[in-house]
Formats: C-alpha cells, sequence, structure tokens
C-alpha cells in the first residue's frame, strides 16, 4: 500500500502543478489481485486514449504496471489509482511548450462495502444535479469531477449506496461512480455518452461480452421512465462488479437474473 | 516570490488531496502592490462565497492576506494566487465528515505582456470549444478548467492575446482568462453568467462604478453579432486591466474611447 509520484515513494507533488490548478489530466480506478491490475491491456488503452484526448503524452503500460505493483506490494487484493497530469506548468492556461507530466500511482485496500449490497441489491438517490452537456470532454475520466462531488454530497445516508445522474435535458446518464444497464425484455439498454458522463472500462467489457453472446444490446438516450419501466437496473463498475438497483425514489425491482449473469460474465472473462 | 502550503515554506501536496483527485476546490488570482494584494476586500468576498457555494470552509482573510505578503516579500509589483483545496480525502467522490482543508498562496512577478496589448488593443482567437451550461458552478472561480485549457490549446501564435469563448448555445460567455464588455451607443454590456462562465472581480468592479457614474449597463445573452456591431469591446481582468479588442475573425476596431476609461475608473477607486 502506497503512493508513487513519478515512480518515488511518498513523493509529493509541487503546488504548481496543472494537475491541481486546472483538473488537467486524467485518470483511471482499478482492481488489483496479487499486484496485478485486472484487465490491465483495457484499462491501459483506456487511459491512453483519455491521454490522447487532451493531448496528453502517457507513460507506458510497462512502467505504469510495474509500478502498480510495486505500489500494491503485499497486498492481495487491493485498489489501484493512476492519475497523469500535465505537469508543473507557469500561470495561465496555455500548456508548457514542452510538458512534462507527471504520474501518480496509489493503492489501497479494496472499499468495504456491505456484502448485501452485491448479494440484494441497492438503494439510489436520484441526484438533482445534473450534468452539464460537453462533447469534448464526454466520455474521458479527467480530473474535472466536482459535478461528482456535489452530486455525492447529497446525501449521506449509508444505505443508499449510489446515485443516478441525469444530464441537463433530463436523459439518464450514469452513476456517480458507476454506469448503469437497464434490461428490458431481454434487451440491454445502456445510456448514450457522447455529450456527458464517463464511459468505464466495465461498460465497455460488458457491451463486448454481450455482443459475443449475441444478447441485444442498444446505447440511446434514456430518460427517467425508461428506468421506471425496465426489468431490472443494474450499476457497474471495474471495482464493485455489478450491483443490481433495487429501489429509487420509491419504484422497487424483485431480484432479477441478469445481475448474477453479468457478474458471471465479467468473472468470465479477463478482458 | 514563493509558494506556501497552509503557511509552510515550499510545501508539497499529498497526492490524495481532492484539489488534484477531483478540481474539489476554488482559487483567486490577483494582483499585489508592494506586499499588499489590491482590492482585497473585494477578492476576499468573492472567494469566501465561491467556497460556500461548494461547501468549503474559506481560510480568514488575515490569515490570507498575511500569507500573501509573506509569499511576495521583497516584490514591488507581482500576482497572488490562492487556491483552497477539501483537503486529503479517502477514495470515492463523497467528502471526509471533517474536511481539512489545504491552501496554497503562491506570488511570482506579473506577466510579461507587450506593451502594446494595453497602449493599441488586442487579437483575439474566436474559439472552437464551447463552453457547457452548467448553472450550479456557473459564475465560481473552482479547478475545473479543462475547458479552458482546450480552449488556450486552439492556438500558438503568440500575437493573439486571448480566445473568447461561446457557450453551448452559442452565446458571447467571456475570455478564456477574463471577462467581456461591449460598448454600443453609449451603453455598456456585459455577458449574462448565471449559466457558465467565471464571474470576475474586475468585471464585478466595473459593474459597480457603472452604476455610480450613471453609465447605462445591460447584463444579457450577448449574440456573436452583438460583438460585430459593438463600438468597442473589451477584455478585463485583475491582472492586464482592460485591453481592447482591435481585431477578431476580419473585424476591425479603431481605438476607443471607453477602453481607457475603464481603464481610469479601476485605477481610481481601491475598491
Amino acid at each position: 500500500m502506497g503512493v508513487l509520484l513519478n515512480g518515488a515513494v511518498d513523493g509529493r507533488l509541487v503546488p504548481e502543478d496543472r494537475g491541481l490548478a486546472y483538473g488537467d489530466g486524467v485518470f483511471r480506478t482499478l482492481r488489483l489481485r496479487d499486484g496485478r491490475p485486472v484487465c490491465w491491456a483495457r484499462q491501459y488503452r483506456k487511459l491512453q486514449g483519455d491521454c490522447e484526448a487532451i493531448g496528453l503524452r502517457c507513460p507506458t503500460p510497462e512502467l505504469l504496471k510495474a509500478e502498480l505493483g510495486r505500489a500494491g506490494e503485499g497486498l492481495r487484493e487491493g485498489v489501484g489509482k493512476v492519475i497523469v497530469t500535465r505537469g508543473a506548468g507557469q500561470r495561465g492556461y496555455a500548456p508548457p511548450t514542452h510538458p512534462e507530466p507527471n504520474r501518480i500511482v496509489s493503492v489501497g485496500p479494496l472499499p468495504a462495502h456491505p456484502p448485501s449490497f452485491r448479494e440484494e441489491g441497492i438503494r439510489v438517490h436520484r441526484c438533482r444535479l445534473r450534468l452539464a452537456i460537453q462533447p469534448r470532454l464526454a466520455g474521458i475520466k479527467h480530473l474535472n469531477r466536482l459535478e461528482n462531488v456535489l452530486a455525492r454530497m447529497e446525501w449521506t445516508d449509508p444505505a443508499i449506496a449510489e446515485g443516478l445522474l441525469l444530464d441537463a435535458e433530463g436523459y439518464l446518464t450514469e452513476g456517480i461512480a458507476s454506469n448503469l444497464f437497464l434490461v428490458r425484455e431481454g434487451v440491454l439498454h445502456t445510456p448514450d455518452l457522447s455529450r456527458c458522463g464517463v464511459s468505464g472500462v466495465t461498460r465497455e467489457r460488458i457491451m463486448a461480452i454481450a455482443l459475443f453472446e449475441r444478447v441485444p444490446l442498444r446505447m440511446a438516450r434514456l430518460q427517467w421512465q425508461d428506468l421506471l419501466h425496465a426489468d431490472e437496473a443494474i450499476l457497474v463498475n471495474s471495482l464493485i462488479g455489478a450491483w443490481q438497483i433495487r429501489c429509487v425514489q420509491g419504484r422497487e425491482w424483485d431480484r432479477g437474473i441478469w445481475t448474477p449473469r453479468i457478474r458471471g460474465w465479467l468473472d468470465a472473462s479477463e478482458d
């Protein structure tokens, strides 16, 4: 368990880092098993794509993987986080001509969620905060996450496991730290994230497996009504796997068959 | 010239700081003269309001003012920056129950802009990036500034002094690091910033003085056409004062009378 800044143990960041000043960087949160990042090829591809989307040079996969291993030494299961920022800069929004990106690799223990979240399902909160529509940043896991913070501040009841976010036009987008799938009459639905939201690796994996398993999948703009009429609603990410939504705003669902099925998909595949 | 982290010289930030992880914080950039922050009462009021808007405890004005003085010791004129973050946090978007905000106070030399920017006026770029509409964060100078960074990356020509930002619906909003005023037939116009953009202290000062001077002022949604038809267009902030826009996308303006007049207003008032 530890934090590495550009490979150095207990490194501290200069306050001029543009990641702090502007949120000028991207990150990934992932699961580690026996010191190895799970689904690393896909996680790295996503990190690299996000770096590219904001014009950032991405560290090599070998380097990051080795650092995740070092930071997670001695931990059988853990959570890894990789942050890449544009590094130190002069005052002003213009990046330096030759930026020196900083990388921060940290590993900690898995979050201690009640086992019932996984086994029984969860209650979720419908957030009042609406996500701004910004196609230029949609899908990217960048460091500008104040919307998520403010949405998460809307409740304190620990029995509520997640918050559901709508966009400015009222379309269902995602969980605060998870992606959403709905099932209706055997068809998987997931929100289109081309205008806002973060497209997570677990969402991408489920979409790929559904295609392989010939389960019909629709990526579309979804409304709150679509959630209410869904046979099953599921939140996913790399840490939680898949949690079924059992209750939101008075609407309740019985335990469904799709959440364990999707969990089975994720457990059976290493990509 | 220096950087103080919670009062400590050359302090370094822990990578778990939520300012870095999520942009969970706010900041101010201001001018220092003989070690004293210019328009401090107003600057502090704005910082405090921004802290409040995201549920952050603001350090006291006495503390920040003293630290700006220490960080700027020996500098007759300088630029000060104050960042307040929600401090270190556990993994996840939920803030700690008892957050310990971090404050970073830094002072450097004034930016070396060509004197012609002030004396003659400037060429500006019309940014392709559109600002997302997010009323919940509008006006606040928070640390989620990736839009500004990406907009600033649209040009490298040093003869272009600033970029003009439109919002997602095409309304003129601000400069990347400045606020905008238009003058037409003796009436000052400035964009309404209730849906996106940053409401700067210099903008607020100019609005207050215009009211006092009985110059008619209109805060409204402005279109690109309003800029093209303006008699004079002016960008303002605490560091540059007021710069006249002389050229954008082929539209050129002669030197106007309002930019020096507004500069006179700013120089004559200490609030």
